[in-house]
């Protein structure tokens, strides 16, 4: 999908925030949600979204929704960190799909970093689901933080 | 360099908010400086960082001084892609060398895409430097767009 287009109201985040399909919550709070990335790029992988913008991307993103986006995402990367102690820490957004973009409503990847292990993000999408009890126990790790 | 240490005054970017060195300018408001990257991952890639905010990193920035840089970086992203019509939009930002950081004053990549074009982040600081009348250029195009 290209950077135009609609809103997609049944895509896998707005089912998440209708509660239509399950996630692995990090935090949540009046504006923002974090959750595990099923197809995680590392231990620890999350995402954070808005719960009211409807924004695909950046390019349409209110600077409120961003600001809070963002701001969750600073608290989720501390608490990873706490939680995890990874020597580094790549925060990733992608805008359409020639940039890695797989779902259509704004999103920010939180990867933690090892040295000495992989720094590149891999094909996003077509990796291996992660097993569900394990990223329970990670979510634990990270939510014993806040 | 890991996620602990001091902020160094005489990091590149602080030289650049400084005078000190140049820099290709696209766009500054009171609080932040969009800057073209010297080494770029594709054509347009740009840089947004705090003129005021000493974070190293996200797990110290201040709350407003990163909204007022995700602010820039979507306002920087618009013009970016009004100008150079790319297909997609990367937002980077890394923390810690095992990350790929090589400058330790925050600041957050925004790497235009095309499809069938490279899709990921070549080992950052290591790429060969632009051609500085190449990247005017293309801050010229960019810039008629604020």
């Amino acid at each position: 999908m290209s950077l135009d287009g609609a809103y997609d109201e049944a895509n896998p985040f707005a089912l998440i925030l209708q509660g239509k399909i399950p996630s692995t919550r990090l935090y949540e709070d009046d504006h923002t949600l974090a959750f595990l990335d099923i197809m995680p790029q590392s231990k620890g992988h999350s995402l954070v979204i808005s719960k009211w913008s409807k924004a695909r991307n950046i390019l349409e993103v209110e600077d409120e929704a961003l600001a809070q986006v963002m701001a969750t995402v600073k608290k989720v990367a501390v608490a990873t960190r706490t939680a995890l102690s990874p020597d580094g820490i790549h925060v990733a957004q992608f805008n359409g799909a020639p940039a890695g973009q797989t779902v259509f409503h704004l999103h920010v990847h939180i990867v933690p970093r090892w040295a000495g292990g992989p720094a590149g993000f891999s094909a996003h999408g077509q990796g291996p689901m992660a097993d569900l009890a394990a990223l329970q126990a990670i979510a634990n790790e990270i939510r014993a933080q806040f």
